[in-house]
Order: C-alpha cells, then sequence, then structure tokens
C-alpha cells in the first residue's frame, strides 16, 4: 500500500516513546491486510496541546497512550467506555465523526491474553502482584468480567493498594482482600490461589534474575502471568515453569492490547501471529 | 526504510487535500535517499489547533500549508522569513527546536523552475498575468531576486492587482506597471516583453481548451511560463510552442516548490528526477 493523500493516522502519545515496538506492530498488521493506515510515535509533553491538534488534523484516526498520560488524558475525551473510567486511565483513542472515545485494552487485552492461553477464570481465586496502572487494569478486566471467585492484591504501596480494592469493591462485586506484599502474606495467598498475575516491573531488563516470588511457593495447581516482557521469560516464569505451574508471557498481554487497539481503529480482525512475529523477532 | 518509533513526520494543512501529489513525491524522495520521514496529508478546518497540535507532537518536522491557509498561518507561526512575510503568505512551516518558522517555496521555487529551464532573468521586461496567491509570490520572487528591468501585472480583480502593486513598490525597487487584463493591455504589454508567467486557473482541467491570450500576440522572442500544471501541456503552452516560444510547465514550478521544501526539512539536497517522474507519471 503506497502512502498518498487518504492515507489515515495512528500513533504513540507518551514520553519518551523512542524504544516503543507498537509502531513496527501496527504497521505490519496495517500492510499485511493492505490498509491505507500509518502508525508513528509522538513524544508529547503537552497533553492538552496534543489532542488539540488531534481533533483539528483530519486523517488521524486513533491513538495509543501510555505513560505519563494514561490518566492525564481521561478530561480531555468527549466520553470514555465505562471500564476505561472505573480504571480511571485509558490506553486508546479512537476518533470517530470527530468525538474522541476513550478505552482501556490493557483490561481487555489481559482477559484476552488468558482467554487465548486456555486459563479457566470461573470460580477461581487470583493473585494480583501490584497495584499500579497494569494491575488496576487487570484487576479490574478480571472484576468486570465477573467470572473469577477471589481477588487478592498484594502490594507494597499501601495508599495506592488500599485505593484500588476500595474502587474495585464500590464498581464491582467479586470478594476481595488485600494486604501488604511481604512472604508471610504470598505464603498465605498463594497456597490457595489458581492463578497469579505478577504486575511490577521486578524482573525486567537489566535486573532479569529478580524475582519477588520465592520458588518454594509455586507449586503446579498454579497458572502465573507476568506482564513483564523483556525478557521474554522472567525469572518468575522460568521458576513457575520448573514448579510445573501453566505460564504466560507479558508479551501476550502486550499482543493483545494492541490486537484491541487495532480492531477499534480498523474495525477488521487482527492479523494476530504477524503482530506476535514482530514482536518475538524483537526479542529473540 | 521500516516506520520506527523515531520516524520523522511532514505534512500538509490544507482543505481539501484528497487529490493533493504531495505525499506521494514526498515519500518517494524520503526513500530513495533512506529517509526515516513520512510525509501525509490533514485536512484542516481548525488552524489555530493544528497548528496547537504540530507544536505538541514530537517528531513533527515541517508542515506544507495550502488553500485556504496559507495567510492565516502567519501570525502563528514563531518567525515568518523575509520573502514570505512581504508576499503575506506560508506554504511552508520547519518546526526547529520547537519553534515554527515560516518561509514560501512557492517563490523561491518559480525562480528554480526559470533558472534550471535556462531562462535569462537579468535585464529581462516581464508580465504577470493575474493577481492572486500565486502571482504575488512569483513577483515578489521576481522582484526580490532584482534582476529583471520592468514587471507589468495585469489582472481583472482591480483591488487585488493594485493592492500587490502597491506592496511591491513599497518592499522593492523593480520598475513596475499594472493594467486591467484586456485584448489591448495584453497586446501593448506582450509587444515588448521576453517573459510571460500566466498565473490564473484558466486552463486547468477540465476546462483544457481556454487560453487567456490570443495566439496572434505570442512572439518567438518571449518565454512563456504557466502555473496550471493539469494537464501538462496547457494551451497557452502549446500555442506558445507553435509560435515559437521557449515554454516552462507548470509542474516545474510545483517541483521546485516541493525540492524547496524537502531540502528545508531534511537538509539534504533534493533527488529532483525521482520527484519530477512521480509527477509526470501521475499526469500521463
Amino acid at each position: 500500500m503506497e502512502i498518498n493523500a487518504q492515507t489515515q493516522l495512528c500513533g504513540l502519545l507518551g514520553n519518551p516513546v523512542d524504544h516503543s515496538l507498537s509502531p513496527a506492530i501496527h504497521n505490519a498488521a496495517f500492510r499485511q491486510l493492505g490498509l491505507n493506515f500509518i502508525y508513528l510515535a509522538f513524544p508529547v509533553q503537552d497533553l492538552e496541546g496534543a489532542v488539540r491538534g488531534i481533533r483539528a488534523l483530519g486523517h488521524i484516526r486513533g491513538l495509543s497512550v501510555t505513560i505519563p498520560h494514561k490518566v492525564a488524558i481521561l478530561p480531555l475525551l468527549d466520553s470514555v467506555e465505562t471500564t476505561a473510567k472505573h480504571i480511571g486511565s485509558v490506553n486508546t483513542i479512537v476518533k470517530d465523526r470527530g468525538m474522541l472515545v476513550g478505552s482501556n485494552t490493557d483490561a481487555s487485552g489481559a482477559i484476552q491474553a488468558l482467554q487465548q492461553g486456555g486459563v479457566e477464570r470461573s470460580g477461581q481465586r487470583v493473585v494480583i502482584l501490584g497495584s499500579g496502572g497494569a494491575a488496576r487494569a487487570i484487576a479490574f478486566g478480571l472484576c468486570v468480567e465477573g467470572k473469577i471467585s477471589h481477588l487478592t492484591l498484594l502490594g507494597i504501596d499501601d495508599k495506592e493498594r488500599t485505593a484500588l480494592a476500595h474502587d474495585l469493591r464500590a464498581k464491582t462485586s467479586i470478594p476481595l482482600g488485600e494486604a501488604s506484599l511481604t512472604l508471610e502474606s504470598l505464603q498465605s495467598a498463594l497456597s490457595h490461589t489458581q492463578l497469579l498475575i505478577h504486575c511490577t516491573p521486578i524482573g525486567m531488563h537489566p535486573k532479569v534474575e529478580e524475582s519477588c516470588v520465592p520458588k518454594h511457593l509455586l507449586h503446579r495447581d498454579l497458572t502465573v502471568m507476568d506482564i513483564v516482557y523483556n525478557p521474554l521469560n522472567t525469572r518468575l516464569l522460568q521458576d513457575a515453569q520448573a514448579a510445573g505451574c501453566r505460564t504466560i508471557q507479558g508479551i501476550d498481554m502486550f499482543l493483545h492490547q494492541a490486537v484491541g487497539q487495532f480492531e477499534l481503529w480498523t474495525g477488521e480482525s487482527a492479523p494476530i501471529e504477524v503482530m506476535r512475529n514482530v514482536l518475538t523477532s524483537h526479542f529473540s
């Protein structure tokens, strides 16, 4: 597809953006389906100015939003999809007949990653480690879906964790526990848990040997998902595999949040394998 | 060159833009030189919002500006190059360390088209037909260059034409005449003129058989440039060729204004033949 005067633009708003893989993934997918779209990365400090421009520049179809703008973007949009509003963060904007609509495919992407990995949610007890933006999105994704039987939040930031627990209790009806992340709380929670989702930055490149879960707490009835995707197979996932756990890599969540964005912008089914290949070839 | 998270964006601000050839020309040139740049077309109504966005979105390097924004853009920029300020219109923006600088490569492009066509300007008497934006740019280009000996403006819009004559007299020192465009004024002016530049829309597709210069007024001492480039060889240029005149096609001016923009944005010498081929292949 040659770029021409009708080409639609999607892009990333963040700061920094220079190492983002989103341009590579989305452009490969546009090319695969022969869509007249281009995806670029925009480093942005003045978010209000950027949104003003997105409204004024025709042929802009949608945006990804990343750190540090995922929360600040909300009041600048015309409407925000319900789950994104509950989470309090938006990672996707669609411009539809001049209106800017926000949604959060981190939440739906996490559910999709579990679904595609064959991970049952119905009746399962879940532990989420961490309480930052990714933890919020995944916790709301699971609780809004409404299939799990219990969620425990373990994190080191008491204020952030209790606020998340409060918001989940106010907006959803899944039974919920929360505690500071310690060896004792981990041990207690993991013993009767079926799904562990790691949402802290521990284990991310370059500190690839770190994990916040001692090996001996992992057991074969546990599925472990890590949102860290660099490296693809983190220390935590390696330990989980050694313990006989099923594992879901962070790349699957990253992939599926991108798939969700692609489908919102284009209305087409995303070429998932093409997108996955871009990601895996980057990390291998 | 694969698009990635460092790709720089240039684009067109106008309305409408859907038939612009600028994306095809500039992207072919970026590709030829292996530059990590993309050029897109943006239909814009809210010009102030668009400029706010251009400031806020990093990785935007520059813009082309076309109808209806070439005049309205001036007060929105941080600085405007002198000739563009005299003309009162900007067709090119460069974003340089956050500052938006306006210039007008229609003026320099017309001079380049004449230069590349081997057309002497020194001591020549020139007639310009029309007094709109293109006429203003070319008239200032020639008068600021300061080589021609006399310029006559012939046009049908008295107010616009006399205003242009006034502005040229105030800012440049080339001897100047102006008159309403009639058979008599044409006949009188062309008899002792060496360069005729046609800057009205007459002869443009689909009315390709029209010309505002009767054949019998064309003589072999005349060089004729037409800014109309669709069709490539207008009725006026065909008549001029039949009369033994040297001719310069509108495509050459269009090409050289684009070359000027490309060089301002990239700092590289433009691959002119690649750009010309995109244009000629489109029209043939």
